[in-house]
């Protein structure tokens, strides 16, 4: 029998894709780890297709299924409700859960353009919701462990920020777009190509760690210029950005290169991250997301020497909940940590980033890199 | 609900410490992830503190505890006992547990000599129960796929087996020995020290890779001669190794440096593999666990070079199961694949491998070692 | 007493900096290691203090040391004149070396405008002397090895370039600027800051693997705003350029980031590419420069990853010439490798490469990157 | 014209194989690299084969040719002999220059056996000449750091030492023993296989750093049992040590681990070491020599990593007279800081290390590792 200390809040998640599984995961998982004062309930899982729900809930231990999203969200069941769909719902859905008075995650990015993501803030606001955006890869160790050495001044003036992402699972030709999995291909349904799925995550880290970034120069390129629709089944233009790179100026007066790319043979899910400052440097890989490479120019002069730092100890940001000192955690459970850290800010009251307000300002980074491709300018970023 | 076509399997875990928890996220999480016939249920969690017991069972779900473990062993309720205490129990309750004909899983080392590992074999082997040892790195997908370019014959005639189990937690005086968390300082409850502790890990999966270890000549330390005992509060003579190194001959002929120790200032868990065969050779580390080196002598002489494996493709051993390439997972995987494992085998009527049998051979080696260190001579390993 | 079948070629190199050390090692070292139809004689070292062109002379042999470089370009003696001197200097010298019928070496970039540096492809072609820019990292083995992979079409359609030169020295705002050794920091005597001193680097060796840059978006940046000048003794402005960063794209339609700085904290002479292409990649860097990194996409799918390739073989490009494989050699001799293809081309009549026309193409677009900067708009680039 | 206060030395070399051109090439650019108060004179080239040495002396300058080493030792233009010829003549020759009165250099081993080892210190001793064996590797940079970081203490009670020489090109059965460039394979000439050619080097280092070896447990392995020698065109027997391990005691209560090998697939010069202390580790190897890790356990908790330090700076040892931080140098450099040092030394009367006597030393522990594996037992090494 579960501590009866902790409260229950009854999760519906919708979408049991990939995103799907990692939130159920980090919901189911959570309370294992960490003391928070709520416990995370399967209530329901809810996907279009009803076969496919079902099979999901079994594998996850939901208690129910839903169909229809309206239904979930206004089900009185429902504390939270976790977006894991497709783009192109994002805002309605999440419009609709907030006046119903749940909290609400979302799936990043936000909306699939600023105007959506702008209501979407203006609705979480005016309910009054607890809200958050998944971008998981804040919570990292390591990643965390970088936030924490330049909110301490370790790195001294930034000078620097180099951050790509680099995939190469859309190289063939034969790889059709749309429907199931390939959605991400289709600009209709995700807004945009790498810039808002890839880029978004250096984006928000980016300012997260660095500040805001102030103006952009960007270039996209879509190497293939034609596939097969799944839901047509006819060769379709192909209007979404395959590569995009962008420079920025940031506001701390570093400076900046982003790119990202579904073409760089070699590389499955390579984020990589770094930052350059006076007094020391970082550099982190997503394909080996438990080490931080750290510089210190304050080390002895002949013994300086970038530090591969093993984030598995237990002074190490979340690693005192998870085993011992060498063992490595990996992609999944920076979504547990995620879920962790909103538990434990609504019992102290403190909303876990981040929010859909603060997710906004990545959307607007992303808008100005487009706009930039677009126009072949420097383009200011909104705030 | 969870699906009607799966088996429930009740669990009686023994030990609430570090392998208990192991243990219980790897029957917790088994079905998210794997098809398997059997449904394991945390039925009840076992240690002699009630109140750890109780807040153990809180954590992960537990529907009762236990302090006795003879109760536990005699339950009808309980399907499987899981042994994950320390190791001057393991042979009693094993015994215990095959007599009421439970199926046994048993944390390694076996026993603690190669007596009581032989009694525990007959045991199991008379009961006819189902039985593994949690020799869990065999599982590390990179490993499973060294294994698989083994029996595929890709590296040829082997020469050289290479491994080390490297930590330094030990090294302060400071430290002192036996009681809660540091009973494997202790002789009279952990056997030995790094020779059973860690060893047995590189002589398990070395064993199961290239066969037969024949004959060794070892030799063992002890840095620090006294340390505080926890239960007597005096100074006490340690009498566990703290290093142990050996070198081997395997009956296929190669030759084999192990080394185990914790004082390799630097190494946290770090447990390495090198194969040097005629045609390539393979090398794997704990900390990156998700990485396996190859060479392959095959490739075009201008652009051989070692590959560096990021085994995290739906075609790698168990990676279908998790997300999507390039997305890594860590240590605690290991124990839910071995779950899998043996609840596919309970299904097919395939035994999970290593059984106690098996397993009982590791020890015959780690046996030797202690032989060979003590009287400074070749000694061959029993089979 | 040397071989009586090589031709003797009386070298003259003005400027004992860094670059007098490395091109007179290289002429001193070649005929040791390579076979070739000439043999480099160290006739006369120039340098305006004749003091230090003693010096130097005593250290590398030569045979003579002259302190007005005009009287070394009229002198008969000379076959050869090798420009080691600050960036100011080499138009003037080139032009008046090639006008006297000399061979002409000029260290990179060949002016510090695109007005210098026609006029410099222009006396040398008039001229009809043998020419050549030292933009040295081209005969590394292992880029050499890369542009082999590419003339093979190994790595199909490229789609990405990739590359970074990260430096970390003048990030001191004590540091002045001006004169002996820092003359790379005032913009009269070098042109630019890193655009030319380190991108032009970049960009060679990234048309030699990938042909034309077409187009660019760039941005500068002066972090220090001023600095102590050696010259006159007061603060000036800092009117180089501190880092640099652009976009580009290439005439075979793949996308580009360059970036360059020395403000980059950890990083010496980080030199690095990256080039993904359809059926492969590549990846080196200058800090370990006798590796390769490549990915051959046609490798089983379960095996592929990075091979590190130790470019020490014999079937390697230049190695057969020095020691036997896995022994590295490193920087000063790309020197030497160049200077062995000019004498062989010499013999053969084979121009080595870079001339001084290709090197231009370089210039273009170090200007188009500054004009880049500077107008904050896409530039084409001039061919 | 070289300077006049700089003392000539005139060397002859015998032996043009692959150690004859490392030590001409030492010999030959130490003064334009190194403040030493001699200035070495390729003057004789001794080869039996006339015009191989005539072929040799043409390309590295050597001013005569001799093809009788007797005479060469008997010359009154020679200062000093250097020894590059197989191990078989090792001991003759030196005692003959010795007892001549020429200063010896002698690439390692001393002798076949510890007998005429001896022999070679008696006489160099008895003559009181100066006298240095080739043994390069402390002259790596990094590996000199090492004994500057030992001797400072920062490492604290060493408890571990780890090394390996790894190598692969004996592996095919087709290669024959024996003659020109396989008389390593021939254990009349070379004495002994790796034990002699490889883990003399690893023995060398350790003892340096280390301390005295104490005893030694050994294994060696021929793995092919025949092979044509080339001198008698006959399939033979190979009698050399294809691979050999050696488990040991330091005098200072250390473990250590030794293995060599020409049979490990993948690993062309692989010589690595480890240290682990109290306080500090570190970690060396060939294949990137220019690379010293470095584990502080004085660093903060949270930062501690191992520092891969890039040892190219001036306050590196020898590195001040290289080029600039971050340009590495490779192999061949040993070979020339070696000379520097011997040089420096005899103008300040201080010999350089190893000497004779030192290197003898090596010779002891070899000579017990050999019949360790012939005995099968511990053996106590000589000193």
């Amino acid at each position: 029998m579960a501590g009866n200390n902790m409260k229950k809040l009854n999760i519906g998640v919708i979408g049991c894709g990939f995103m799907g599984r990692t939130h159920s995961n980090a919901f189911s998982k959570v309370t294992n780890f960490f003391d928070v004062p709520y416990r995370p309930v399967l209530k329901t899982i809810c996907a279009r297709n009803g076969d496919r729900a079902q099979s999901f809930a079994d594998k996850w231990g939901y208690e129910s299924i839903e169909t229809d999203w309206r239904k979930l969200v206004e089900s009185p069941d429902i504390d939270l409700i976790d977006i894991a769909s497709p783009n192109d719902t994002h805002a309605e859905i999440a419009i609709a859960a907030a006046k119903a008075g749940k909290m609400v995650m979302c799936e990043k990015p936000l909306g699939r353009t600023p105007a959506e993501s702008e209501a979407m803030v203006k609705a979480v606001e005016d309910a009054g919701v607890a809200n958050m955006v998944w971008y998981n890869y804040r919570r990292v160790p390591a990643v965390m462990l970088d936030k924490q050495l330049i909110d301490e001044g370790r790195l001294g003036r930034i000078f620097h920020y180099r951050t790509v992402f680099l995939q190469d699972w859309t190289i063939s030709s034969d790889l059709p777009q749309g429907g199931e999995g390939l959605w991400r291909l289709d600009a209709s349904v995700a807004g945009s190509g790498v810039t808002g799925d890839l880029l978004a995550h250096n984006i928000d880290t980016a300012m997260w760690l660095n500040g805001q970034i102030e103006e952009v120069t960007a270039m996209t390129e879509t190497f293939i210029k034609t596939r097969k629709h799944n839901l047509t089944g006819k060769d379709e233009p192909v209007r979404i950005d395959d590569a995009s790179a962008f420079l920025a100026r940031f506001q701390n007066g570093s400076l900046a290169t982003f790119e990202a790319t579904r073409y760089a043979r070699g590389h499955k899910a390579l984020y990589t991250l770094e930052i350059n400052g006076e007094n020391g440097s970082i550099i982190w890989d997503l394909h080996d997301l438990h080490r931080l490479q750290f510089f210190d120019y304050r080390d002895e002069s002949r013994l300086r020497g970038w530090r591969s730092i093993h984030v598995t100890d237990s002074d190490h940001p979340y690693m005192k909940q998870w085993w011992v000192p060498g063992l490595q955690i990996g992609y999944e459970h920076t979504f547990i940590h995620q879920v962790a850290d909103f538990l434990s800010g609504l019992g102290s009251g403190v909303a876990a980033a981040p929010s859909f307000r603060e997710a906004l300002l990545t959307d607007y980074v992303t808008d100005a890199v487009l706009q930039s491709a677009a126009n072949r300018s420097w383009v200011k970023v909104a705030s």
